[in-house]
């Protein structure tokens, strides 16, 4: 009974904060120039002659940068800290001191020749978001924490110490700045000793929403606006190996011969089109190979190469896995040379995001006149971490090209702008009960 | 008319000869247990734990070998020297001042990770040869001249020296024993500054034969004694380069890639598709491939691969690589992927043997009831360079399994003693005219 009475208080809470969110909120748009502005203000931290950055986590650039996001979050009327993982945290109040916070945000470290825009348009509509909610004296009920990930590109440590998923020995990794793991952490004002502290327990967030850029080229050429991400794809991982017979090029005749890389090539190709025609997204990579001795006068013996396969089902991977294993063992038949497989134990579980998040982020575009999909993220994000501890949602913007880690990857202002319109909107959503309700 | 005494006195003389032969010499065999008692004691030097040799030019084991050689030499009954090349000649006196000498031999170098047969069953036969005729008191009309070259399995300098092909710039490539060719053939008694000295001119080789192991499987797959070589290999090389789109291996979509090794693996099966259907004894191989960037989590942007194509004819190579382009040419239109072609600069001419040279060994082969057959040699020999200034032959023995350049090659006694019988009764034919009668 205690309960039906609580129920009844939160849901006339929900319709007061609707009333609220329609008198005052629904017309609320963020500001594309400013988030235009700091964007390329941004930019400046890491610059590279190419037009990219190369701000790698706890580089010189990304110590300088992190001080301006700090800054630029403070503008935006939040209070800041840095957590033991090094995660920058804005924080503003909410009305109900006994809610749940909301965060969203992304990461501002960048792959060595990175570009302008992965990670950094999610941390910078995040500040928007909250200067806009500031400017128009919007109150909302839960807090909400604006975050700068560390390290996103590395070793994905801050969401991994946030979610509580960290292995000490990840610590002593070297990261692309040099510095181990653990002193990178250390150097940002972190606490590597102590990583459990930025332990968010599961209930401690209403919700995580991420803001990114594609990275794949499908909203661009289909001219969607925004993506709602179904989830973020497991990856497996394998080592392949060729055995064929080293030998003579000139002296081997070519009925005698058993050339390792001649297999490898019809494995590739099946790979290929084995993720080509089997129904669905998944994909199917070949992107390393090496023959051995590997001299152009000598028959290759041995051939190493690397599979990976994505796909938002673990099931699927292993499908598509076992499809390429019963063409290689028809290969190694035929052609007399072995294939084996030997699979790297670095495997990423699919980490599919809340479903109720997907339809309070379809219904924010709708409501903003935006265009929509459904769609995977191909790409990792500190989003497959947190959706282990809050229900999770991530919003796509378009990538021109598609194209990303590379200092010609663009997303037009608009882009980012529409992008930050559906997270403005989804977070008034989610304040609002919006969660409850689904 | 004096013209025509000199012919009626060289009939006269051959006929003598041939006399001689046919009553002393027919009957004539090496001693089998000496060769490969001389093969197995050239085997210390360089000794490697895999029961090969590392014995490569200018380096210690070579040297060392070098001497142990010369000693053989000299038990043969043959005058020692080094010429300015760094070659070793033994030398057997002719009855007859006037003619040029037979020359005979091969290499006692060895690529590193090599075998114990490669070039030396070459040497150690032609002294076993010199030897024999020594032994049997059986004088020939020309000076017999056994020779070990100098670097075959690098720079070949020492037959280049001799058939006056050098390049003064070779003299600075650094080799295998990490001297300069140059510092090599100065430490083993060469003369570097006047290689010229060491220069045949036309005619003043009788004949130029080389016993070699086969190097490749045919002969002993086939149960075949003795390979008449039909003429060494020319060799084209070439950078292939296939431009394709780097992409995120999980956020491009399988139809929207232009992944270059998927098409490098279909021009790769096609090299060796279009080499194995045409009819002929052609090669084709590709030993080397890179994919860029090279991850297992980027699509490959490029690969740079190598092509090799050999054949006994120079239009034959032109007309694989012309089908090869063709196809290459179809590949990167459906796929979207440009692929170039780019010789390197080192091509190899084909070298035919002489074809009186080819008869004479089989009619030796014949005599001495050894099967054989003609085939040409797919590796490079000195052989290749002698065949500018002599007339030249090439005997083959059987190799197991195909395997050399390796610690596993192997021929064994009989087949090395069949060799030298062939390579004995040839000299002894030529000494008797046949060249002349061919």
């Amino acid at each position: 009974m205690v309960k039906r009475v609580v129920a009844v208080n939160m849901a006339l809470a929900v319709a007061m904060s609707l009333a609220a969110f329609a008198g005052e909120a629904s017309d609320v748009r963020v500001d594309q120039q400013r988030i235009a502005d700091r964007i390329e203000r941004l930019a400046h931290f890491g610059a590279n002659p190419e037009g990219g950055v190369s701000r790698v986590a706890f580089g010189e650039a990304d110590t300088a940068a992190r001080e301006f996001i700090k800054g630029q979050m403070r503008e935006a009327g939040l209070e800041v800290r840095v957590d033991v993982a090094g995660n920058i945290i804005g924080r503003r109040a909410g009305s109900d001191p006994t809610l749940p916070s909301i965060m969203t945000g992304s990461h501002i470290d960048s792959v060595p020749g990175g570009g302008n825009y992965d990670g950094d348009v999610g941390v910078i509509a995040a500040i928007e978001v909250a200067q806009i909610l500031q400017e128009h004296g919007i109150e909302l009920r839960h807090p909400l924490e604006i975050v700068s990930f560390t390290d996103e590109e590395g070793s994905l440590i801050g969401s991994h110490a946030m979610s509580g998923f960290s292995k000490s020995a990840a610590l002593e990794v070297v990261s692309h700045s040099g510095k181990t793991i653990r002193e990178g952490i250390a150097a940002v004002g972190g606490d590597p000793d102590h990583l459990d502290r930025a332990l968010r327990k599961s209930g401690e967030l209403a919700a995580y929403v991420e803001l990114h850029i594609e990275q794949g080229g499908i909203l661009y050429e289909e001219h969607t606006k925004i993506g709602v991400v179904e989830g973020i794809v497991g990856i497996r991982w394998w080592d392949v190996t060729v055995d064929g017979i080293a030998n003579h090029a000139g002296t081997t005749s070519m009925n005698r011969r058993r050339d390792a890389l001649v297999s490898a090539a019809e494995l590739v190709l099946a790979v290929n089109q084995i993720a080509n025609s089997m129904p669905g997204r998944q994909v199917a990579t070949v992107g390393q190979i090496r023959a051995e001795p590997g001299a152009p006068n000598v028959i290759p013996g041995r051939v190493v190469m690397s599979l990976e396969i994505r796909d938002l089902e673990a099931q699927k991977i292993q499908q598509v896995f076992e499809e390429i294993e019963k063409e290689a063992a028809r290969i190694a038949k035929t052609r007399e040379t072995p294939i084996r497989f030997a699979e790297v134990k670095a495997a990423l579980e699919p980490a599919p995001t809340d479903p109720r998040m997907r339809a309070i982020i379809s219904a924010a575009a709708d409501r903003l006149g935006l265009s929509h999909k459904l769609m995977p993220s191909g790409a990792g994000h500190d989003a497959q971490n947190m959706a282990r501890i809050a229900p999770t949602g991530m919003i796509f913007v378009p990538s021109v090209d598609g194209i990303s880690h590379s200092p010609k990857e663009f997303t037009a202002p608009v882009d980012m702008a529409n992008g930050a319109n559906v997270l403005l909107h989804t977070l008034l959503a989610i304040d609002a009960g919006a969660l409850e309700r689904r």
